[in-house]
């Protein structure tokens, strides 16, 4: 949004003031993720959300994006900063060195997650639907499966999705129909329409990767007859390289508001070719790995919106003038004072601050446990986090959103 | 909106088993609106809503106004439906028979406007800011004004605005910089541009009338001095007659979100012609005559969303089938249950129908308190309702909007 400032101080106050960050990271042998560090990279962060993305939130929402034959343009702009945000080295930052990544903490990944969503909601969504489709691959696709999709993923020259809503299923996905037939060579031919898949089509990298939930022909019914694939929109060679179309389509766009430049796409799978990820029938189990990071990133959302609805108000409340102080005029030369004067308007401002600085803290609070679960040695304080997690993440996911 | 269906049930329990309408209407002497007619006309009124108005609700968001050159286009459908409702008698429903009115009690006419603005929001904003202008007009303006608009105005011929809000000020009206000169026919040249004038221009009527607030030359400063005054779009003889082109137009329509079929206008007066209603600097308080029954307006718009919304939920949880029921399956055929068989989706549901009914019991309980003070002849029940009115009202304004 125009005029948004990533909350740069209040970050660095909750993780390294509130939350002791810095021991945090040591413990977990991240020992290059000094405070230093840490503000050198918020301060680039915040300066790529506030230079480049907070600038074209209104016109792309304006724009919106656009579908032709199966091709979809995102608005102006957009593409030019997801190649600044390649450039920048952003995609891989919290993914394996062994893939070209940093190997920094998820944490830190994710604090600066809200800034991008903050400035320009609808960009946010292409690069963040690919986290949890390297996430899946690393966790649970073979060593060839990652050697073929990662490096690009991590480098952000490709961009991945999560393919599991159908019409008929959001949240029941025991009645998902997708097929995927076992082929000769060992892959697979998948056939079904997924819908509401955000990212699934757009111009702003050369390849998708999607990650599909479907069921195998001899699978049980319900939820323990599904499993998972990887399907990209490029076929890719064992060495990583893009290949010809797969028969992978994006049939319409969604109307969504608040995200007209984000593209929420009607998938068909026609016959493509994709690879099985993680154990017949347990792909519900495979995807449930990433709940709590899911449910960060849902939450981090909201908290997104917030602030910048803060800052909107805030930036509104110091600009319009309107009647007089209630102890005097304070701006004696104008016909009126700012409304940031009324005690009604400053205590709706501090109540929107409340939410978002308390929310924000929140939010690192369930990060740092998750660096836990992700990077710790100790199995007891892994599960603690475990645990902790479990009771303090949904309200971190239905507070924020 | 589609499928939606006026609470005429509601409606009836509410006025006539909860509040005793019947009672409250012979005591003020509306003899003739008797239980079967008010049911009639909640029947009509009930088919206008889900026959003419819901089916092109959907369609009007999407097309939206066009404007071009001064002239505002309304969506396909739009004009038909305001003919409709004009053949119907509606707009002089609660206005006096010497202009054409059915002087049928302000309640009346109330409680069904809810029905217009919840099949089609954006449909209902045109005719309902008419309301306010014949009742300015009928209350404050001379008997020639009466003669020159008011017939034309009950019969819905001509629409009416009112022109508050200024860009500099919204609430603040002390500071607005409309100006008013006398001229030498007794007629005032009004000069100055409003903002967010809903109804503004439109091709649905031949005439516009706008109530505007605006400025004498010797006025004083702030709130006292603040006159009020009638600016028709085409000029009118001292017989009701239009004649030609004044000097108003419409500078653009703006984007307001949900009601994008509601033309929502800059209005520029350039040397308009116009007639001073009331006495000179004492327009705010003509104006506050109507704070009552412009608050119920307001609070009957929130109100007609939330029933919307109830409407459209229970539909989609009576048809969207998910997950099987706790208790054993509901819907043994299908491959799972609607979702209205859980429980918190039961929940949800009912929170949404105890606020729609809730309100609407509390807004027609106001609307009551209004007709005694409208029409009671018993000075000290008058001056009870008013203070009721002081207290529920800001409620009824603030929670149903």
């Amino acid at each position: 949004m125009e005029g948004y400032k990533a909350p740069q101080r209040d970050a660095m106050f909750v993780t390294h003031e509130l939350l002791n960050y810095q021991d945090h990271y040591q413990k977990l042998g991240f020992d290059e993720a000094s405070e230093d560090l840490v503000s050198a990279i918020f301060a680039e962060a915040a300066k790529f959300s506030e230079n480049v993305l907070a600038p074209i939130n209104a016109s792309g929402d304006e724009e919106g994006c656009k579908w032709v034959d199966g091709e979809v343009t995102t608005p102006k702009g957009f593409k030019e900063a997801y190649q600044t945000y390649v450039d920048g080295g952003w995609p891989g930052m919290s993914h394996p060195e062994e893939f070209g990544g940093q190997a920094l903490p998820y944490s830190l990944s994710s604090i600066i997650a809200e800034w991008f969503s903050g400035a320009n909601h609808s960009w946010a969504m292409y690069p963040g639907l690919s986290q949890g489709c390297m996430a899946t691959i690393k966790a649970h696709g073979s060593e060839l499966l990652q050697q073929m999709f990662l490096e690009k993923l991590v480098s952000g020259e490709w961009t991945g999705t999560m393919c599991l809503t159908e019409a008929h299923c959001g949240s029941d996905l025991g009645m998902l129909k997708c097929r995927a037939e076992p082929q000769e060579d060992g892959t697979y031919s998948l056939t079904g329409t997924k819908i509401f898949i955000s990212a699934g089509e757009h111009d702003m990298s050369e390849n998708i990767v999607h990650i599909v939930l479907a069921r195998l022909p001899d699978a049980p019914e319900g939820t323990k007859g599904i499993s998972l694939f990887v399907v990209p929109k490029f076929n890719v060679s064992e060495e990583g390289e893009k290949q010809d179309r797969n028969a992978v389509a994006c049939g319409s766009i969604e109307h969504k508001m608040g995200i007209k430049a984000s593209a929420t796409c009607v998938i068909n799978f026609d016959g493509a070719k994709g690879y099985l990820i993680g154990p017949p029938n347990r792909g519900l189990n495979c995807m449930f790995t990433f709940m709590n990071t899911a449910r960060i990133g849902t939450g981090l959302e909201g908290l997104a919106s917030s602030e910048a609805a803060f800052q909107g108000a805030l930036r509104y409340a110091k600009d319009r003038i309107q009647f007089r102080s209630l102890t005097g005029r304070k701006n004696p030369e104008g016909p009126a004072d700012p409304i940031i004067v009324h005690p009604d308007v400053r205590r709706m401002l501090l109540t929107q601050k409340a939410f978002a600085e308390g929310n924000r803290a929140l939010a690192a609070y369930c990060m740092q446990l998750v660096d836990v679960t992700l990077y710790g040695s100790d199995e007891a304080e892994k599960q603690l986090a475990d645990a902790k997690l479990a009771f303090f993440n949904p309200y971190c996911k239905s507070v924020l959103n």
